[in-house]
């Protein structure tokens, strides 16, 4: 037994139903998190696996009022950006190696799409695994990917340097409500043997078309009739976020 | 309570010890892992939060040997992709909701940088879910970014259709080793208040890096000298899978 601790899988427990129990919560009780538990949260979060131990994830915790007002609005309203208990902004941060590469003598050769590919890939896998733990307290959680609506000026708002990007926010607090599970995609399409069979994804998107009729339905009172595939349709049938592209090069991603 | 299932936060659990317990496994028994179980596993991993419910995520599970030892080879030569009891090449999926679209009578305006953000984003939320879905069973996982080494192989093995990319695989399996967990820089670097205030990293870099130089000394027996910030300048001092641009604008994700 080494001094760096070991005996992961002493820890075993059956997380799935945790897990398989996720909805995003978008209203809060006004009872606070502490920062001890913020710190275990965010550091069980970091602990999760990294590609070469780049670690490339920075997180912002955001208190002042003003700055969360701004991120509520610039999201596109999401009021609860400013309710939460706490609040935080995931940034994909490859300007901390840089940093590193000079203290060590060397030059970071930066902008690849590669690049850009492990730092997302990085921040993404840490803040899910400070979700896991945040909701494993009882906590409740919702992604703000409306932060990437004007990432210029949440670049401005936390004086982000080049290299680093807000990926998306996350708010983190006690639940003050108890929304129903949202139905995902049969596993026949998302869970593939081999090669990319997409035989049965039309009839297994047909299915799921109408278990989402009947979620929307019994969420609004029978007022809404909608299905996934046309979700998709309205999301993906107009332009995404076009300053996104400009911003990133601005930014240091110059995707070579 | 609905037809859907409620009482997520009666999941409550305190899932932090086994979150910090991460290690890599690269060595496994040859202990199976029943269908059931993945089924378990990926469907939490798929369970996590997913942008706009786009749910930009494939699973191909792949058994067949020769596929495993290609694809190990093109990784570098990663052999516990061919002994893992299990192994999963994980795909940022845009091409599912485009045929969603088409069914609804709508057009997909693919492409754009936001797209690719979001299907990436997606598939490392579901798969960190998956992961911690195996290791509370007490499964070890080792991530396999190696697989980008060759993405137009990798294509071509799993027929993969535009506008899906193999972003990594994952081996899962029952650990044959336990190695010791390695250490992660101090929050007091990774995780800031208002703004990216870099004051003190130099401070807390110079402080991992003592700290690392411990691990690998203790790890190689005293053979290894290195620190964190030399990692940094190998990694980052070279270009880093540069055909990556091409490959991803021949897939559809053309950064618009």
């Amino acid at each position: 037994m080494g001094v760096w601790g070991r005996g992961a899988y002493d820890q075993r427990m059956d997380a799935i139903p945790l897990l398989k129990s996720h909805r995003s919560i978008r209203k809060f009780t006004d009872e606070p998190v502490s920062d001890e538990m913020v710190e275990s949260i965010i550091s069980a979060g970091l602990a999760a696996a990294t590609s070469s131990n780049l670690q490339g994830t920075t997180v912002i915790r955001v208190r002042n009022p003003e700055t969360r007002a701004a991120i509520a609005t610039l999201a596109g309203g999401q009021t609860y950006v400013e309710t939460a208990a706490a609040f935080f902004v995931w940034c994909a941060d490859l300007h901390r190696s840089a940093v590193a590469c000079e203290m060590a003598g060397g030059e970071f050769s930066a902008g690849m799409t590669e690049h850009f590919v492990i730092a997302t890939t990085d921040c993404a896998l840490a803040a899910q695994n400070a979700v896991v733990a945040a909701e494993s307290q009882g906590l409740g959680i919702c992604y703000i990917g409306g932060i990437r609506n004007d990432p210029a000026q949440m670049t401005e708002l936390l004086q982000l340097p080049e290299q680093v990007m807000p990926l998306f926010g996350l708010c983190i607090g006690w639940p003050d409500q108890d929304p129903a599970l949202k139905p995902r995609l049969p596993l026949s399409v998302t869970l593939k043997e081999e090669i990319y069979d997409e035989t049965n994804d039309r009839d297994g998107i047909r299915a799921y078309d109408e278990l989402m009729r009947a979620y929307y339905s019994e969420r609004t009172g029978g007022k809404l009739d909608r299905v996934w595939s046309e979700d998709m349709s309205a999301l993906l049938g107009k332009e995404s976020r076009p300053h996104m592209r400009e911003y990133l090069r601005d930014q240091g991603f110059t995707f070579e």
